[in-house]
């Protein structure tokens, strides 16, 4: 397989792209066709303040490279959550990204949700039985919590997450499967600003998660190899799965279930009536905005909390 | 596993329900469930005269089998396809379709294609060269036009087919994996009557392919148990693949994907302007409703195929 720049030897063939090329070429493209799809969907300018959530994984440590060579201002956020198990996979992948921003020179916000929220995240999800024996529900809740308090806070027009296009396919995949027509209706490479929250981004949704892996590799990125103990055999790493055998069988499946839904959608396939939000009200406690009477959903959590914490030391 | 009704021993489990039936319960509660969605989807009343497409597999002949036993006026339409390969598909399903009618009494209409047109469906196939190697097409296209043929010269009300769940489920997954919005919106339990066309309906589309095997085999149905040999490796038997192993994970997958499709459809999921029909007109030969200006697809293709076969003799 030659590259189709060059003609020297190629690293990485994208079947679905029918594209091969070299290690050199790779790490051109790459950051050029983000460019293109952060174009394409408008998702911010140059002007822009930009907080990319850094995991330590490949995708968000990739994504904060390429978008400052793309040269866009962009500072990370880490979001300790105490998941530490066998593999020290929390203090893992904080070494990791603390060390990818020094080497860079890049500023990394850090919050620690031990310290500030009183628990880590396996902690409160005991606590507060949310979520099916998994923590990944109270996880995803506090990462949206602290994400929007620390773009508000700290004023950041835009919050980048590293999302590729194996992850946007398989959320697609189960909703698409249930038919929740709510969350069809909102997936997307942008989700607006509204009142108290900045703009949500995913610059990678359009690539291919071994793509991702390719392309920190050949950049030399550092990052933690392990995926999250907890999403081992999870209902979205099976939808994975699935799509991949589907890949298997059509190169480009994967890739065009996603592009055509957004296209579909674009041309009118839904109706407009389902596109009426529910009236946002800030949260009397923490102030972010919520569709629930009083509280919001982190702080009633937080609260739960605090009250099963309270019930187990007296 | 006991039967819920009488609690012996139970010879069919439907996961998907939750429910575990004897043979003689089971026999009782199929046509119950049937006459349920015939209602539920107001597809004919006992007044109507009913044409039942049947290929002598164990869908069709269960649908003629049931349909008969709740006492509405049903009718045979058999299509030979002149499809023999080695396993004498086509004489063997004729053979069995006819005693099926002559044993209990029943009208069988029956259609050759080559006697009517000239060549049997994989020498029209070969000669018109439509459908990337496999015949599925053209044999689509005749039957449809057969099946609109007979109802309408021998004043049918309706056709009914014997699609099951996982036919259905199939098409649909096809259909959303690629976002065919125009196919997502007429896909349905009935297809209303339109100038020309009889309604179209499917009273088996809510029963798991396995439960009709277990219908027709309890019940004493002699069917042909081969699938018809261009079936095999077919892209719909790959998505049925897929859906089990879906439904394998999580029984009811399968049938809540159609259902709440149809569900989300009904609640508005999608727009209506794209319900607008392209203007229907007779076709100048054969009378037939055809977007198409001119000849509808069946007689260009029947042009094609007498053209080609002119060339092939001369």
């Amino acid at each position: 397989m030659k590259c189709r720049k060059c003609g020297s030897k190629a690293s990485v063939n994208m079947r679905q792209h029918k594209l091969a090329l070299c290690k050199e070429h790779y790490l051109e493209w790459f950051p050029e066709q983000t460019e293109r799809f952060i174009k394409k969907y408008e998702m911010f300018t140059r002007e822009e303040k930009i907080l990319v959530a850094v995991s330590g994984g490949k995708d968000s440590l990739a994504l904060w490279d390429i978008l400052t060579r793309l040269g866009y201002q962009a500072d990370g956020l880490y979001i300790g959550l105490g998941i530490e198990e066998d593999i020290g996979y929390s203090s893992e992948s904080h070494r990791l990204t603390q060390e990818f921003a020094d080497e860079r020179n890049l500023k990394l916000n850090c919050v620690d949700v031990e310290e500030e929220y009183g628990q880590p995240i396996p902690v409160l999800s005991e606590l507060t039985h949310r979520g099916k024996g998994r923590p990944c529900s109270v996880c995803g809740l506090t990462k949206r919590h602290v994400m929007n308090r620390i773009a508000r806070d700290l004023g950041y027009a835009v919050l980048a997450t590293g999302h590729n296009l194996d992850d946007e396919a398989a959320v697609l995949f189960s909703n698409t499967i249930n038919w929740l027509g709510e969350y069809l209706l909102r997936q997307s490479p942008v989700l607006p600003e509204s009142p108290g929250l900045a703009r949500k981004v995913k610059p990678l949704c359009r690539f291919y998660e071994k793509d991702m892996t390719a392309y920190a590799l050949l950049r030399g990125i550092e990052y933690i190899y392990e995926e999250c103990p907890y999403a081992v055999g999870s209902k979205t790493t099976y939808y994975k799965e699935l799509l991949n055998q589907l890949e298997a069988k059509r190169p480009g499946a994967k890739l065009a279930f996603y592009t055509k839904f957004l296209e579909a959608r674009k041309q009118g396939l839904f109706a407009e009536q389902e596109m009426v939000r529910a009236t946002l009200n800030p949260c009397p406690n923490c102030g972010q905005p919520t569709s629930a009477p009083g509280l919001c959903s982190f702080c009633r959590l937080m609260e739960r909390a605090a009250l099963a914490s309270t019930d187990v030391t007296e």
